[in-house]
């Protein structure tokens, strides 16, 4: 299941940058598992990761291997990612199994080893199958290309559950130039990112000084990743690397920045939304609109705390207008001194609840008319300041459970 | 589904209590909805509420009333239960018709009206279905017995989703005698009590002072109601109730007190786990047992966040041993400069991690064989100092989305 028709988009070329990848059987045996992006020199680059506190060895990994690079004033040239298996609760042999992948890639190309980040997404706590792993390096590495088709099968080389590729390219203008952004993500369960998902890469050519594009970075995945959640469960793996190469226009102005930082949230938000639209077992897609809020952080609390509830989950994979639970949902949220009184709530263009019950308009044909649809904007106005949060979430579906009771088998 | 098999106890009588229901079609035909519970003259009372910020309307009666018994130093002496419906979400109509049926209820017995305490479950954002209720009082009240099988009909009369009855009672030695403690109680979805689940009532026939009672109330649904959940959603009508008829021993002395705080928590902690026992869908009882905090709040946060997960919950409906799902959600867990190496986490007697990954004893046919338990703990040693909690849940499963997908149709 999934919800929408996201094509693929077509990805311009970016100078310098060539993806490869290849079938290693780390997952099944004829599905694309390993990826090598290729970027080049004088790129600036920022990450930011899972603040989970078991955070996987590669992840461990890449973030010394980016601070190493960023003490030479340089970034790095390679991102090696696997899907079918996350290298996460692997201990001391997984850091080392982290090393060896990156010197190996390091090796073939003639860099130095903390010169690649490493990237693994998949089952947690078994040993990498670092035999098949090191024989893909060869094939990803001769498949190397700049065209579309090689961010496509990227992409696809990356997914775990995901039943489709997530892509997204915008062009912003910059002077009299432009420059491009290209991004690709996977991820499907496990999430609810806290810093970014697993896993997110995003390449533009502009010309962006090393410390602006950590800062850009951080806003735009500050409203797109971190503000969507599939089943309240941060993984092990988040990341979400930007790499800047350079090639194209340099973003020096103010005018240039704010439009880099919105082209960048274009895209994260796409991807993000991507994500959502393909959570497991999504039969909707559904925004969080809280407004009213003392704070963002009060914003937030509210709309994860209804995204999260299992029984505003279930009631929306029923089509089923149970608005109940969506004000019981709302009256648990982490909100001090909290007035009833004052919240309203609309689903879509009907409005649910005011003055502490249901609104004197509505009724039950109105609520499940919306409740049928397949994309759903639950508003909540607590009515109590001006700030506000924007969430994307899915239902919660029989194949929801199927997926994650069958995942291994 | 239902786990474990545990029968209803024979309550012993406690003398001036009587308890009475009717089937009033609030609910459905031929079902008992309707509950009137007598106590004597002369009884203490305590209870706890919701911390839902949309608390119903009779929460709300039910805390005015209370309050205003206990300015004249009186306790209610009626609780009107009705289930089929929950009168939440209903604003000033839900008001005026859970005092409606206090006042009715007052009438008939010849009480004045804040000596009732009104109870609701069921569907929210409903209105009470007023004529039917009020017509169920009679009958409740003329069916009014101090048996155990009227005890029995009492805890069927206010099931909504659940699939049992559930009910405990204990003898507690005091001095030379002894003092009983009966209680009963329902829930099975919308679980995650903040003060009490949605519904229990214990009544003891101690000679207890009031603000006692209140106080061993409070500690022993600390450690019993407030540490399950089956879904993590508060319900907008949790209540728990405890009165003290005063006709048997006097409970004054500090081994006393001890001793009936011991034998509240034993009646609160058997009815708690009956709630998860038959938690929607349930096949699983897990219990959480965290240990090595700083503090117990820190380790309820650790032990609800994984009894939160859905990855958890799904893993253990499978009965899939996939320990990477348990060790990602302690380590996104509130816990401050979180040092994953000092944890260690056992599944009954295996172990399953440590020194920040997979236990070199561990074999997948020993997590297997343990996984495919119908009782389950899950001991998590935290490693950094000498506070703990334990938390019992159940699994997600099919029969979970099932049931609440449907609930209403």
């Amino acid at each position: 299941m999934a919800v929408g028709n996201i094509p693929f988009p077509t990805m311009p070329v970016l100078e310098g940058v060539r993806l490869g990848s290849a079938m290693a059987g780390i997952k099944k045996a004829g599905q694309r598992d390993l990826v090598v992006v290729e970027l080049p020199e004088a790129s600036s680059m920022a990450g930011v990761f899972t603040r989970n506190a078991f955070c996987a060895a590669p992840v461990q990994v890449a973030k010394e291997h980016l601070a190493a690079c960023r003490e030479q004033q340089q970034a790095p040239r390679y991102w090696l990612i696997n899907t079918g298996n996350a290298n996460a609760g692997t201990g001391a042999q997984g850091l080392a199994d982290a090393r060896e992948s990156c010197r190996a890639l390091a090796h073939a190309v003639g860099v130095p080893e903390h010169k690649v980040l490493p990237f693994s997404t998949g089952v947690i706590g078994e040993p990498l199958p670092m035999q098949a792993l090191l024989a893909g390096i060869a094939p990803a590495l001769s498949a190397c290309d700049s065209q579309s088709v090689a961010w496509e099968q990227a992409a696809e080389g990356i997914l775990t559950t995901d039943t489709r590729i997530k892509g997204a390219s915008v062009e912003v203008p910059v002077g009299d130039s432009h420059i491009t952004i290209n991004g690709f993500a996977k991820g499907s369960g496990m999430i609810r990112p806290d810093m970014a998902t697993m896993l997110g890469f995003v390449v533009t050519d502009a010309a962006v000084e090393q410390s602006l594009l950590e800062r850009l970075l951080r806003d735009a995945v500050d409203r797109s990743f971190n503000c969507i959640t599939v089943d309240s469960d941060t993984s092990t793996n988040d990341a979400c690397l930007l790499a800047a190469t350079g090639r194209g226009a340099a973003v020096t102005s103010a005018a240039d920045i704010g439009a880099l930082a919105s082209g960048l949230e274009k895209v994260l938000v796409a991807l993000a939304q991507a994500i959502i639209r393909d959570g497991e077992g999504a039969t909707k897609f559904v925004t969080l609109d809280v407004s009213g809020a003392t704070t963002r952080q009060e914003a937030l609390g509210v709309a994860f705390t209804v995204a999260h509830s299992p029984l505003v989950k279930t009631a929306l994979y029923a089509s089923d207008a149970n608005w109940g639970r969506i004000l019981a949902a709302v009256g648990r949220s982490p909100v001090a001194d909290f007035d009833v009184e004052r919240v309203t709530i609309d689903l879509d263009e009907v409005r649910l609840v005011e003055n502490g019950g249901r609104a004197p308009g509505y009724t039950e044909a109105a609520g499940s008319a919306v409740m049928a649809r397949e994309e759903i904007t639950i508003r909540i106005d607590l009515g109590r300041g001006d700030d506000g949060a924007t969430v994307w979430t899915s239902d919660l579906s029989h194949e929801y459970v199927s997926i994650n009771a069958d995942y291994r088998s």
